[in-house]
């Protein structure tokens, strides 16, 4: 790429940025929890539109999806999980095709009273954007969205497929990254700005969501003898699950990509509901938990061992052995994927090419990372032999409280994105 | 009291019983559990105001009652919370006045499946009524009023005023009852039918309830360390609190009523919830304890304890030592009371007017029983100088799935109750 292309990139970056801010707080104003993606979505397609794109717009439908490898199992219906991919094709298709993937939803804001603003009234200060969701990765569907539009204030666009993904579903199973590729949307590379300040993620972790169900019949208060508790019952079974994230960490157990981790999979117990009355022994619980497992690490041997820690557990309980625990999944069954591990030729040159993007954006080389996360990058690579480069933005606080995104770092990386496209797919003039 | 008298109340009970039978099915079907208890209190009034009785129905009014001794804190509105007295005044009064008591409110059913016929769809099985609330304690209202009817189908009427209470929030505050004090409904004795198997409840436990608030900041699930999760770190707390239990059960704690008793206090965590996400380390967690204490042993020294131990507990953990438990007393203060204690005349000769009735109605001695709950009679006991009776038919699984009554004791524990009211009010010819 010339020079003075990348120069013209960085100006009109700069030059449309306050734009560029004023489109996240808007998109980060909608408050795009799962089940409650619509809103954001229209505006999604909305802004496509009106550049042009061609959209497609479209409802998820389980029984399309449901016998692809890396579906996850969902509880309720989906008649409200809509996806959207704005779709630029080039006039004389010379370069690589490309898509540019983020997620639409966002996890829950928790206690209102623990955020400074509240987290759907985005605010800037001191060159962060605060919202729920602003990281997470709204920001980076600006920068996937303004990376394009710099490439068009130059006069010119991707020589080559684009397919610009709004997706939902992200936060809980991925089943929004899957029905667009069931859907048809393969590419020779994807990018997907989630916030992991910059660096290039060469391997991420796989995730299990499951619930235990708990249930029982106890006796009046008045009479309570101890472990006849639904609720207290469940702390056995949680100790048991953490003994087993401990066996999971242990080094030997390690790919290259985590080896210097001690503790990379985390066992969350992100959720828990029992009982009905102060008064009352409570008959039931259920706890939510949100397990990690490396790169490698099978999907089906990885609950065959968590159901049995929990049944071993169960069975040492008084109240539990009469009773056996329910294990409902209910989310993720996502696999770890290392885009380290990835030899191909098209990987080599994809990274080189953000290699070589960040370098002109920032002045400085592009630093690799593990994460202990999942994102969508796994249907990309494990599914679809597509390399999926995860390269987005400095967030905090993500899924915390006050979280909030570097608005310096979402420019240096719509910058290097625009380079990335404009490098990779190649340009023609509109 | 003349035989000729016991035989026809009787005969006249025997003869009204499936009437009784209908009017319970008929009660326990609306579901009045806290705040819904609207139609079973227009069903009682009307049968009320049937009977020619003068129908007292009222809104309890928290600003009118707060002050009182035996208050118990509410948090939510009390616009819903309605008392019914039924009034008799004696056309010549010559006996001694009764109180008649009994709680319409009911706990709630708890999970559906776990009950084998739906819980506010009573029905009658091999002498058993199924359903919530059908033995704790509408059996007992409808014994109270069908042991008046018997008088009144004898041709007599009670020689002293008799008020008979359907009152709410026994089963979270007993504020129903002390709003009836407030009102001035008093009276020389109190006769309470709750479901302890036609015993004498000669001491009944105190009861406090109180929430743990926890909230804190977080880590990202993909960073979570342990002991940073709202959830798990009510484990210690819960784990404190039954150690205090344990404490507080020790021999030489116990009054001569709780002697024989190893474990009568009973420590019930009846309802938890936090968190809001699987993927999100929780930021929040509450839990509901229920904890029993002594007759004797005085409120606030109980709180200042439970106080105490929760926050030392919470102070050895590191997630809440930064961001200390809140605690919400949101629903019974009650203490513990001891009609074994009562060495007044009056409370000698109710306990023997009941003891005659009951040997008369069953042919056998009435038995004693101090109690591991708390029930209204503390109000009548200790803040009114009236002896409370607390004697009632046989129940099983109250607070529990398939809670039952027994109507061959429903049918004795009326006949004792009309003979208990003809011999402690005298009886008038109507």
């Amino acid at each position: 790429m010339q020079d003075d292309l990348k120069d013209r990139l960085c100006d009109v970056v700069d030059a449309g940025f306050d734009r560029q801010v004023r489109f996240l707080s808007e998109l980060t104003a909608h408050p795009s929890t799962r089940g409650n993606e619509q809103s954001a979505q229209d505006f999604m397609a909305s802004e496509l539109a009106a550049r042009g794109y061609e959209v497609d717009r479209w409802q998820i439908d389980v029984a399309g999806i449901r016998h692809l490898p890396g579906f996850s199992p969902v509880l309720g219906p989906y008649e409200d999980a809509v996806n959207v991919v704005g779709i630029h094709r080039a006039q004389a298709p010379a370069g690589r095709s490309l898509i540019l993937n983020g997620h639409i939803d966002v996890v829950p804001a928790g206690p209102l009273d623990m955020w400074d603003s509240p987290p759907f009234e985005p605010r800037v200060e001191a060159g962060w954007l605060y919202g729920r969701g602003g990281g997470d990765m709204k920001a980076g569907l600006a920068s996937n969205l303004f990376a394009l539009d710099a490439l068009r204030a130059c006069g010119l666009a991707p020589a080559a497929d684009v397919f610009f993904q709004s997706v939902v579903e992200e936060e809980c199973t991925g089943n929004g990254a899957l029905a667009c590729l069931a859907r048809g949307y393969t590419a020779d590379a994807a990018l997907i700005p989630e916030p992991f300040s910059e660096r290039l993620v060469t391997a991420q972790l796989g995730v299990i969501w499951f619930q235990v169900h708990l249930k029982g019949l106890p006796a009046h208060v008045a009479y309570a003898g101890s472990g006849a508790n639904a609720i207290e019952a469940a702390f056995p079974l949680i100790r048991a699950l953490h003994e087993m994230e401990h066996r999971w960490n242990a080094a030997k157990n390690r790919p290259a990509d985590y080896a210097h981790m001690d503790h990379a999979l985390n066992l969350n117990v992100g959720k828990i509901e029992g009982g009905d009355w102060t008064s009352s022994v409570p008959a039931w619980c259920v706890f939510d938990v949100r397990m990690a497992l490396f790169p490698g690490q099978p999907i089906d041997a990885a609950k065959d061992e968590i159901e049995q820690v929990i049944m071993d557990a169960a069975r040492e309980n008084d109240f539990l052995r009469n009773a056996l625990p329910e294990i409902v999944y209910h989310g993720f069954h996502a696999e770890g994927y290392a885009l380290s591990q990835d030899s191909s030729a098209k990987a080599a040159s994809a990274i080189a090419a953000l290699d070589q993007a960040h370098q002109s954006a920032t002045g400085e080389a592009l630093a690799r990372e593990a994460i202990t996360a999942t994102t969508d990058a796994r249907f990309f690579g494990l599914y679809a032999d597509t390399p999926a480069l995860v390269y987005g933005p400095r967030a905090e606080a993500i899924h915390g409280f006050n979280e909030r995104v570097d608005l310096e770092s979402v420019r240096r990386v719509t910058k290097a994105t625009a380079m990335f496209i404009a490098d990779w797919c190649g340009t023609e003039e509109i």
